[in-house]
């Protein structure tokens, strides 16, 4: 075996270990890995299939966590929980980068790190279990990967993501909306980042945050912007205690 | 009984008779058919739950069907499988709306014909299935429901409606779009229809259709513009014959 052989299928034992489930039929794992840069027989129909998956068991999980949430509120914390950001995470815990078949230029520009190829992969995985096993095995993976997510949502919040909360913050303060901007983009073409800063207008507040994504760059300030803004002009109910 | 429980009786009788599944839990079944008009305990939490099973019974007959497909041909044809003209229409075979639990405002304005209540109420229906039964015997409820309608699908239209295949036709032939518009709104408020025009503008040729949404009736006008062009001017391959 070639020493990247080695590593490919060390690769595929670590997915498997994480997933919770080991594949009978290789194949079917094979493909869910094969970015379609690198063969015809690539992932994206799997995608299909593993985002209904995806979709169905988050709101299960929800549906059952939080009995007294209306549909609106079920929605909006799933939309948070299976969108590119938080599966792309979840890649990454299982080192999918590392076990996916990409073409050379795909390979050369980073694909390996790309959150929409990460994401893409990690729902291909699922489908391929239902494929592997059936439905209900699926369901399982999905369930024990995010079981410890679903378990420290706050349900005040329903779901809503760092920026959403800090517009919310600043409007019930009668306070301007923040405003980001890329300050800068650095790393390679292998590992670029965003550096996004958010700024809180006449309060003078501005922070700065790196990020894979700006998306994720700009969430990451909300959150410090959040923290400061409940120390320095705390909301009603803290003002109480 | 009162000849109005009579009536729901038979109602929820025909409903699960169609669906091929009989309800051990009644008040599920009674649940997934509760308008939020009607009583706190309504069926929009399970519409969430219905959506995604639907969703992903409806991915996996067209993955199965059309093997050579791609994935974004996939999601076209089940976004219009699983829309609300789809939804509703199915409901009004199942007669859905006869068993219907609304409000007095609801009900005195035509909400068991409205499609969107219909609509939500079958999906809430295949959720109760799940609730009562389990996942696989939801999803066998919407194959059987679906299993005609997919076996029915053009698959060189890949699941694009007739406006789009009119578009793309008046593209092809290097003509002007159409134009929709509506012409007027008839029926009482129980039982509304759109009167919707198309226009081909220099062709000279005009139609109209009725429907219960303007979506509906502009798909129906679309139908018979396309039939109009095919005949009038014919497409290269049908001209080859």
């Amino acid at each position: 075996m070639k020493k990247t052989d080695v590593r490919h299928e060390n690769a595929l034992g670590y997915v498997q270990k994480m997933l919770g489930y080991h594949f009978k039929q290789s194949k079917l794992l094979q493909q869910a890995l094969t970015h379609r840069s690198y063969s015809a027989l690539h992932n994206e129909r799997f995608e299909f299939i593993g985002d209904s998956i995806l979709n169905y068991s988050v709101a299960k999980m929800l549906f059952e966590a939080f009995p007294r949430l209306t549909e609106g509120e079920l929605s909006r914390m799933r939309a948070n929980l299976v969108n590119q950001d938080t599966l792309s995470q979840i890649a990454a815990e299982l080192k999918v980068g590392d076990a996916l078949l990409l073409g050379t230029g795909e390979l050369k520009s980073g694909g390996f790190r790309r959150p929409s190829t990460l994401a893409d992969a990690m729902e291909a995985l699922f489908a391929a279990v239902s494929f592997d096993a059936d439905f209900n095995t699926a369901e399982a993976v999905v369930r024990r990967l995010y079981a410890e997510r679903i378990r420290h949502i706050n349900p005040l919040n329903s779901g809503k993501d760092a920026k959403t909360l800090l517009q919310e913050a600043l409007q019930a303060r009668h306070m301007p909306l923040p405003k980001y901007r890329i300050v800068d983009q650095i790393g390679d073409v292998h590992n670029q980042q965003f550096i996004v800063q958010c700024d809180l207008g006449e309060t003078g507040f501005q922070t700065e945050a790196a990020g894979h994504s700006r998306r994720e760059a700009e969430q990451q300030t909300a959150k410090t912007a959040l923290v400061w803004l409940e120390k320095n002009f705390p909301s009603a109910k803290n003002r109480k205690k």
